[in-house]
């Protein structure tokens, strides 16, 4: 029934999946939209300096992203804002990347936004432009309306609270090690999440751990965030660099492999979660074409003797 | 490329959202609809009588509402469908409610309709049209497309049969008490569901178990419940009193704090479940709106050393 | 606020949700879009001979699809993809269907596409082709949009290899037996799913294991399959012939009762499956009008004593 509605629609979506998925170029959720200047928030924030936000693209294909603002627990201050942003274009740019890692500096992952420059924009159209400007730069990060088919991990060292716990979710894995938390402590500050963590969230625990989580504000050690399948292992160590270490072989059981291939695995999956089944299906296939008969296939197809 | 197709509309949706999420009023899923007249329907269902539907509204923000019909193992009569509607509509206007138990008098839960009802109204229209009166109130109950934010938990104390089944898959969380069960005993009766417990029962625990519990027809006792997500955690207690206070202690971790978060809280979490990624970011954004820089969150910032 | 935006559309839809659901005529995903000719496709495929799908459809409304190409591991030839498009027709005209068991010959399930076929058509069009073609049947087989609501079972002795994983997933329930595998190779081959395999995997184990299957191609064995929900149960018996007893013993638990209430729970459970909430409940409002009053309710209705 759905189809016979959707026939029409469809036909043009595949139209854009080539335009789009294929060719990749980005739309943003906001800009323009009722008001929204990006540009304009981007002075705003950066009036509010302090911290960074690094990137190292490492020879396997993976990306690290560090968020460096220690003294905060490594908070976002609006120049670490407007700085992921930029680390995101750049990852975009990258077309031998396949896996990506955030973590954060002085063995702790993020502490949300930073009270200072929150107090100075604590009226609703600061907050929202702040929330849409975030959003736009995550959903780049993980989203099929991206250009980034990277397979992401948030390694959680130390504290994920609040801003911090919501961009843990727009990673595909999280990993813990010994003694850490995600905490969603925004029913504590009078908030609900606004960089898109409530919704992404839904979409990792389920609605019921979801509205647990958020109505409860409670301290997810790492057992619970497996039970919940809001982490997807607790890694052995707890030491910084060794932990990174331990991470970036977790990625790469999953990353090893050609670019094309890895990052269509990715784009096949973020179709499948984010689109309905039918046009799921017909995106899967568009994928599919780029690597039939590519040359990973041929050199594979190569390898193997003929059937009789 | 959802979204660029999409743009246009989710233009519309935000300013329906703030008229709409945001000022909450309901739209029936069926009033007016293919000759569906509700007043029609409630005068047919109000010959049919017997128990009632109780409600009571706590200090604490905690409403509790009972089936009351225990020589029928509460189940529904034509004049309860209709109270249950009354009931939410009171809920709807209760401003400081943030939560909500659904329980059944008697120790025992529901066993859905009232035989006696059913079988005068035995033909498809009258079938279908109880249904729609019973999915509209249920949808008033639960769905983002409601006035009604409130965390809700089914206690289910003896029996959840058929529609008492179906009842029980309309909150967010279900209870259970030591010794009862679940059972959607539909196959039994030459039956599926129709009051919308196929379509919620697939969203908590997904499609293969929905098609085996309602496939099967089988007694889904607290264990199974636990395993299956199907209920949430099972009560210590068997005593009615005791239980309902233990599902209260329950609920309040959810529910304590300012009434505007905890709703706040309820909505964007309903968002994340029933709208696309896109629509959903878009709306937790606009309910993050409501929440910063209001009393809670400047209260809370108050609190707050300056960080240097 | 989606419903106000969507009522219109929902009105037309239950139109075509009387004309489509009910009465179920198929529209096929891609026949005549973007220059997809199925008999073209057909032609193409036919000249991979070797093989053949068998069904045998059993007194007790259990299908029984064999995959028979033994010394290629059940592998698909051309004619067979072919083949399973006609049995799946065949089933469609199957009014006494209830359930579908899908296994392979010779102890083992299948090991996706014939490579002899597969090289002589390792160009983007033909391998799309060839995906559309195997996506028509596979929706045929499992979808909403499909005139075959029967509740359906991969039975995985042996391996299941690339396609023949993509196969699994296009059934309810998947059981295996003792020391067999399903494996997603594709990544080894260069490949992504292109037969809806990632599509459906995703609504079965999420995207977080499906994105670990497909980016790792590892070997999933019976005690994982549980755990990621990817096979419902192990079954004790490893003998080809006892284990397919079991499989129908274990399907025939919810296939058991008359045939239009088993068809009407499954279709339920697909809506709620594949539809967005409103949606999905107005067409179990619609399934539910099919079989209250009728036989198999009345029946139920006489033989329980009035009410009092």
């Amino acid at each position: 029934m759905f189809l016979e509605m959707a026939l029409p629609l469809w036909k043009n979506l595949l139209q854009t999946t080539k335009k789009r998925i294929l060719q990749q170029r980005w739309l943003s959720l906001y800009n323009g939209a009722h008001g929204y200047e990006e540009e304009l928030v981007k002075k705003k924030l950066q009036q509010f300096s302090g911290g960074s936000v690094n990137l190292s693209k490492e020879d396997n294909g993976i990306g690290i992203l560090t968020l460096n603002n220690p003294k905060l627990m490594n908070a976002f201050t609006g120049t670490m804002i407007v700085e992921l942003q930029e680390r995101v274009t750049e990852l975009e740019n990258w077309k031998d990347g396949k896996g990506l890692i955030i973590h954060g500096a002085g063995n702790t992952f993020c502490s949300g936004s930073d009270l200072n420059a929150v107090k100075e924009m604590s009226n609703s159209q600061d907050g929202m432009n702040m929330c849409m400007f975030m959003q736009n730069t995550l959903t780049r990060l993980m989203s099929l309306l991206c250009r980034l088919p990277l397979i992401s991990v948030a390694l959680v060292q130390g504290k994920a609270f609040g801003g911090g716990a919501e961009l843990t979710t727009a990673c595909d894995f999280r990993l813990m090690t010994p003694g850490n938390e995600i905490r969603f402590v925004h029913k504590h500050m009078g908030l609900v999440p606004g960089w898109g963590g409530a919704a992404r969230l839904v979409r990792i625990v389920g609605s019921g751990a979801a509205l647990q989580l958020l109505g409860g504000a409670a301290r997810v050690d790492p057992e619970r965030a497996l039970r919940l399948g809001l982490s997807e292992e607790t890694l052995p160590s707890s030491d910084e660099t060794t932990a990174l270490g331990e991470a970036r072989a977790w990625l790469n059981q999953y990353t090893e492999g050609p670019t094309t291939v890895i990052r269509a695995v990715k784009k096949v999956v973020t179709a499948g979660r984010e689109l309905p089944l039918e046009a799921a299906l017909r995106t899967e296939k568009d994928i599919f074409g780029t690597v039939w008969g590519g040359p990973a296939n041929l050199q594979a197809l190569d390898r193997r003797p003929k059937q009789k």
